[in-house]
């Protein structure tokens, strides 16, 4: 009866066996920052990287860097305790699977050598100290393998000591600088009295701009249309704003309303906004000078964050196998098959989804806001929570897609996608179309009724089966016209669209078919 | 700029495809109830089935039968009518995945040949009206392959027309039977005017004691150490106790309970119970009265609701592949495959954890309640959620398990798994663990420490950097002893255990390490 009384056995499935990971699978990627220290491990499943593990220590080197740029033992032997943690797990994995970088710190550092021989010792690994551009370029890569853009794009990088900043189109940099200022270094040099006053603020952003008056007529030259920020500033930036129920874009008018609640505080150790997190008060106010005086400089309208950086940049350039496709229909594809989704009807629900779209497009002014390029990935990730259960699946993939990193997808867009999946069946919840921003609810509510209809017209999962549709609009009344007899001769498809007529009914939208 | 002008085309992959599915793969069962009529549709993923279609209409063929035993062509139209729409997609699936099933009523019914042939022409397909210990038998194997058992088990199942019922052990059926009371002729018979009085309640019970009397004997004789329900009726008796607070057992003082709470609301069209599903109320008394005088006749001290029954059976026999292994590992090791864990580190941190309990299994009483065997299948299953994240891998595992059908884990089994996974790392919750009804509070924050302590003991994914650990406990307090010098070597695992104490004490709970 008991089975407990038996030894504990392996579970032997007879099956192909995808999960199992060898450590030469594992990669690890280790950046020795002026603000922390990070190590990241990763593998690659279903052509993506899947985190298995991260540690992370605010070692805080830069500010043990005096005028003379020596860096102190104080601040050596702490950055040499948390490598001894990195190096416990780097020990596994094969040499070749490991990057370790050092940035501005590093850089500026008359006695390097002093700390590098002790911890190259300590890893067992070489340490590579890069360049202010050779950082910009991988931080670059970063960005262009976690977001999706076809014009230029401007990358802003604030680090403890150093601020990296890009150009570029694609996954190619077009003006790389690396610039002498960052939020630790910035804090000792202008908030040192622990004082949020606004002399201190006006002192680092006038520093800040001074710094970037330099490269700003080169890149202002060049031009871009999107603005993306990486770093912990811009992270922090971002939180505020959602905690305060804002959406995600940072503008130079809410940074300094922020600088505005942060002088109101007094001093950094009573900073206290809505949306900022305990760990990031102490470089606050000098990384949001920064931002500030990068703002102003070069006119940046809003920016949004970014998914990855210096990290990311790093990882895809040791696995040569994810290099250079379009980062979006990578993040779908690999979706697609770690959830085993039948990719067959997956693009068959797509092209129908398209087709009805393409119908309405002018009408219904569906190109806008990439709309179907949403209902697209829509359709392609519709099935995404069947691999969990039937019943529910709509939610379970609203689930899985809400929790993901989205490379390629912009939060707000993963927002959409969300509300797409999850109401791609049964009863229809507006809330949560209402509460994406990526677009109206007008257009949000349009792509979510074309990817309805789209799902039950290929309910069949086969080509030869889906029927001629032809849809039409009088504002937002739909018309859906089978060809005549169709619906007789498919009473199952019939009653399925009859029951779609009373969920769009019970949502406030008018159907029609015929 | 706009991506959206350009054509839409496939996502090509370049990786390998487990997810398209071809039409061979597919399988459908239609079960031709006395109430209602079934289809489902699946195909196997990772080594278990996949829902990937269900459609279900309230046919109550049962309510044609009349006392001549001739079916009305009323009644044959509704069924012909729910075969049409199931036709429409039959017709994509090749005949030799699928079975159609008709049961009790079709059974009975003298003029089945005229039902049948209209029927067989509509579908494309045979259909196999079977006997009472067929159906019987078949049940059995569906409950056999969704359920985890390893004494005898009685199982009962209450259809529109009949009830089956079968004393089996594993795989293979002892005593089947099928008795003529279904909660449709029920119905019709001892409710026909609609008031829920004691009255009818009484002749109703006293017909399905007397209907159950001839096979108790053999039944008591042989003697079961398990009894599960299948069907509509048991779910709704189960719906109930959940909703109204208690747990999931069955028994007759609970079923008697309900039985007032019925009368009380004095007519089936004002029936209103918590918990009770609109759609079953119309067969709700009927199919009570019946399981009420089963639990009378065959003294069932508790019952829970089982995963499968005739479908389930149905289907697995036409896959041999998944047929008679262990039903319990093959979940396991299906959600496994499913979700790409890395099987090596799952079963080196169940062996750990299995290691940790064997030192502490008869102080910490851990055999109970089968706490090995659900601490084993937690440690194997804490990186589910890994698929879709890293940093709350913990609530997405937890996630994926509780709206995760389960063959082999009873519902509560199926929460202590969860609370397990949620709370194998990080901050505990501890009203988790306290809301899983499976064991006592107690031995399941025993399962959650040790499993926590498995993990970070195994953070290295090696077999070989596995400490030798000794552990042992007075009452409540944890001692955890490593060999000298060890925590020295390694400082990671060391911070790791730190912050392990830390966490362990903020849930209230004491932990030593050295």
């Amino acid at each position: 009866m008991d089975q407990d009384q038996l030894a504990p056995d392996l579970v032997d499935t007879g099956f192909v066996l995808p999960g199992s990971t060898q450590h030469q699978d594992i990669y690890a990627v280790i950046d020795l920052g002026s603000n922390s220290f990070h190590m990241l491990m990763v593998k690659v499943v279903g052509g993506s990287v899947q985190v298995i593990g991260r540690v992370k220590r605010k070692v805080r080197l830069a500010s043990g860097l005096n005028d003379n740029l020596v860096l102190s033992k104080k601040a050596m032997t702490r950055g040499w305790e948390c490598l001894a943690l990195f190096a416990e797990r780097l020990q596994d994995i094969p040499s070749n699977n490991i990057r370790i970088v050092g940035t501005a710190t590093l850089r500026l550092a008359h006695n390097v050598k002093v700390f590098l021989t002790e911890a190259e010792k300590i890893l067992g690994h070489r340490i590579e100290v890069i360049s202010g551009e050779e950082e910009a370029r991988l931080i670059y890569l970063g960005v262009a393998h976690t977001s999706s853009s076809d014009s230029n794009r401007l990358v802003i990088d604030i680090g403890g000591a150093s601020t990296e900043m890009v150009i570029g189109h694609g996954f190619s940099p077009l003006h790389l600088a690396s610039l002498h200022m960052g939020c630790v270094t910035y804090l000792d040099r202008y908030f040192s009295d622990g004082l949020l006053s606004e002399d201190n603020f006006n002192a680092a952003i006038a520093a800040a701009e001074a710094e970037t008056i330099g490269v700003a007529a080169l890149f202002l030259g060049t031009g871009w249309q999107l603005s993306v920020g990486a770093s912990g500033t811009v992270q922090a930036m971002q939180e505020i704003l959602v905690g305060q129920g804002m959406d995600e874009v940072i503008t130079l008018t809410r940074l300094e309303t922020i600088m505005q609640q942060s002088i109101a505080c007094g001093q950094i150790d009573k900073l206290d906004i809505v949306g900022l997190a305990q760990e990031r008060k102490q470089v606050f106010a000098s990384g949001l000078s920064i931002l500030i005086g990068l703002f102003r400089q070069l006119h940046i309208p809003g920016m949004t964050l970014s998914g990855g950086a210096l990290r990311e940049g790093i990882l895809y350039g040791m696995l040569p196998q994810l290099q250079h496709t379009d980062v979006r229909n990578r993040t779908i594809a690999s979706l697609m098959v770690r959830y085993y989704i039948d990719q067959q009807h997956a693009n068959r629900v797509a092209e129908m989804a398209l087709q009805l779209a393409h119908q309405l497009q002018d009408q219904w002014n569906l190109a806008k806001f990439e709309g179907l390029s949403m209902l697209r990935a829509g359709a392609l990730l519709h099935e995404l929570g069947l691999l969990i259960e039937y019943k529910n699946h709509h939610h379970h993939g609203a689930y899985i897609i809400s929790h993901t990193e989205l490379p390629g997808f912009t939060r707000a867009q993963q927002q959409l996608l969300m509300a797409l999946v999850f109401n791609h069946r049964a009863d229809i919840q507006r809330d949560i179309i209402a509460k994406q921003t990526m677009t109206s609810v007008l257009l949000a509510v349009r792509l979510t009724r074309l990817l309805r209809l789209a799902v039950i017209l290929s309910m069949r999962r086969k080509h030869e089966a889906l029927p001629e549709v032809q849809i039409s609009a009088q504002a937002e009344v739909l018309l859906v016209a089978l060809p005549k007899g169709w619906l007789e001769q498919h009473p199952l498809m019939r009653a399925e669209l009859e029951q779609e007529v009373a969920y769009q009914q019970a949502a406030g939208w008018q159907l029609q078919v015929r």
